[in-house]
């Protein structure tokens, strides 16, 4: 083909690709999530990338018109799924007959927005998905928030605050503020209040007084009480407390998320997560119903949230004539990732420490392949060479794979069933290890290495 | 919302949901993959699923009807892959410069053709890609034989048996027996002999004289010839061997041939798998060049392959100006799935030995908890009580998702700081057992317990 017939190597804007330090990380983060979740007793599923697009649309918020939506070659009006929350309630309304409730749900895949690309903010990201349902209980969110902070522990994040709210709570304040608005008025109050963090109450006070007619002093207010946020743990949000005395149900719920903060900050101690109140969380999202949460990186607090859901009473009720409350969260695999990538706290891509077999001759070939596949039997990561040219080229290639040891195999090797092991970082080699004590030579040699083997 | 506002809770056509068992088995291979490819050298990597659609149409073969191509929300034109291996393609181009050859790359992820849905075959399906590329070898094919069959070796799929051809060879045969005919002609032929498992040497013969024009006597030698398989390791192909006798290059090439075999099935001894000579293996996609093969289950020999691939000299030519030669192959994950769970091969949906705490009242709501993250540390999967309703509910729901032990926690264990244990297989119960010793009490008693977790 000429160049002019070329097509050209290019990717979509806001798509990326992942090179194998990367992917390495990813993997050990699913892996983190995998564990911890399984050990709190949620259960894996998976559903399609593409469903039906009415499935998806219409929940609310702000997410209809960043849905990747089309025709499919039947002429089916379908859509890419924009997160793992709405198709999981398909999912529990298809299955409600067979599934055991409450059941706990786990979900790893990708979802995609088309959504302005930004520093952390892509059109395609893979989320981690917990989610409970089947029971409406402060036990359910509680466990929610505290299988999130086991995982997060256990990710090299750096310190992390998760700020929890609760919708139900925030509905009473703003009508206790801004008086007798309708419910499009409070969707409206919602959405402006979501922009509290990124343009300041000052903003947001007139936003709510242009979407809803309240007075400027009502409105005010609002944004000034929803400034009352923990700090620390153990303070709490006093101002609000007191300007609810009287509202008995919504004091009870405020009550009610003070000790189950309490109780996530008690359980969660020696981690390195704090779960702060923080009333003003609103989550973009509009099928949530009770408590809300988001989780910032200490070290990145300008990033946005890398964990973060909340409860949805009536979700399922989309779909089937049943109440069926759940509770869920999503860890945005990819934007933590990139958040550690920029606070530099990825593993390494020289984590994996293979051992490679140079071959000075194609006449080995066999001996090479029987001595990589005992190796790897063994467990011991190998690679070997893919062409027996000159054992230099062997070796620069080895060195830029920055493997640790080369292992030889000339004619005098093949002769003597051994082998000759060099050792890259000292120059040092030895010759005639024996084809029988190789396994055990070489695990020798690796379990002494810093940073061996850690990665499937 | 009333019934007659409600979604349709449904799926599209070819389209699955994954319940946790079969989830479970699905990340099971995953892991085996991830483990035999990092053993013997592969790096893992990801791209998109959306892709600029010249990027993957016009690769040749039958693909392109089958893609998922549609306009995004920026007037692009866009498809979902139906492969992992042009995008790689586009990959190896895009990033020609910093990839050390030759690049071992593993990769798993989901791929979407609209073909018609039938039993193991789907609309989107996941597939587990394994390439070697910048290297144009015999030591490259072997390897990619050798790591498909240890990860072969290691799910639960009973015997089976990879065919290998090569398409140089078959070019030879085809134009050995048909004559002189045109690349068109060639090509129509290749489809053609695509069918042979399928609709027989008689029918094959037919339509390759209505597709070249070519003498019946021509054409009925050529699909004779491709009958004359080996059946078992050691015979080999004797009647093509003679028809090509004077064609040295192409006997150089067959010999070639024989030996990677022959060391594919020495370095395989003691596993399920045979590796055969088949020349007639085509496969359909329309970028192979030289070594191809297919993998079936000897115990479904009919489900169609499980794990297929080819070597391609020219697929990164597509892009850049350089030949770039690769070989790679797929393990068709959730074909190979739906095989096990048809051959009753499937690991248990109890594979999870996973305990619950029951909780008599709320009030010991916090304990539960307590007791719960001691025993999560310690890696036992732990589910316990989201509602403390009647402790009778609580064992009915234990009992139903199969947890081997409950922990029971009331009154008297919280003033006693201990924990009563029920066995739920026995009904016999320990009581008194304390806080401090709990986890290794239950561990003691899991490890006991047959089939223990095994699972992340």
């Amino acid at each position: 083909m000429g160049s002019k017939d070329k097509v050209q190597a290019r990717r979509l804007k806001g798509f990326q690709d992942y090179s194998p330090q990367i992917q390495y990380n990813r993997f050990h983060i699913m892996d983190l999530v995998r564990k911890h979740a399984g050990r709190a007793g949620f259960q894996p599923i998976a559903t399609p990338a593409l469903e039906y697009a009415d499935t998806l649309l219409g929940v609310g918020g702000e997410t209809d018109k960043q849905v990747f939506r089309f025709q499919d070659n039947g002429k089916r009006d379908v859509a890419l799924r924009f997160d793992l929350t709405v198709p999981f309630a398909r999912y529990v309304a298809e299955y409600q007959g067979t599934i055991l409730f409450p059941f706990k749900r786990m979900q790893i895949g990708d979802v995609w927005r088309a959504e302005k690309p930004q520093k952390g903010r892509y059109r395609e990201f893979c989320q981690c998905d917990l989610d409970i349902i089947g029971v409406q209980s402060d036990e359910a969110d509680l466990e929610i928030l505290l299988c999130f902070q086991s995982i997060l522990n256990d990710i090299n994040c750096g310190p992390f605050t998760m700020r929890v709210g609760h919708r139900g709570i925030l509905s009473a304040l703003i009508r206790q503020t801004l008086g007798n608005i309708s419910d499009e008025e409070e969707k409206q109050t919602l959405i402006c209040l979501d922009k509290l963090e990124k343009i300041g109450p000052e903003k947001v006070t007139e936003m709510i007084c242009e979407n809803t007619g309240a007075p400027h002093e009502n409105a005010a207010l609002l944004t000034s009480l929803l400034q009352d946020k923990e700090e620390d743990t153990g303070s709490h949000v006093p101002r609000i407390q007191e300007f609810l005395s009287g509202q008995h149900e919504t004091l009870q719920q405020l009550e009610n998320l003070k000790q189950l903060i309490n109780l996530a900050s008690q359980l969660g101690q020696g981690g390195r997560g704090r779960v702060l109140t923080d009333l003003s969380i609103t989550r973009g999202l509009g099928y949530y119903t009770g408590l809300v949460f988001e989780t910032t990186l200490d070290e990145l607090p300008g990033w946005g949230a890398v964990c973060s859901g909340g409860r949805y009473q009536h979700l399922v009720e989309r779909y089937i004539q049943r109440e069926i409350s759940g509770i869920g969260g999503s860890l945005g695999l990819d934007r933590l990732l990139a958040a550690m990538q920029e606070m530099n706290r990825l593993l390494p891509d020289n984590i994996r420490q293979t051992v490679y077999v140079a071959i000075a001759d194609t006449a080995f070939r066999d001996y090479g392949f029987t001595l990589a596949a005992k190796l790897r039997q063994a467990g011991i990561a190998t690679d070997l060479a893919m062409k027996a040219d000159k054992l230099s080229s062997q070796f620069r290639h080895a060195n830029r794979m920055k493997c640790p040891f080369v292992l030889t195999i000339g004619e005098e090797e093949v002769r003597n069933k051994t082998v000759s092991v060099k050792d890259m970082a000292t120059g040092a080699e030895e010759k005639g290890v024996t084809l029988e004590s190789c396994v055990a030579y070489m695990s020798e040699k690796l379990s002494t290495n810093p940073g061996a083997d850690k990665l499937l």
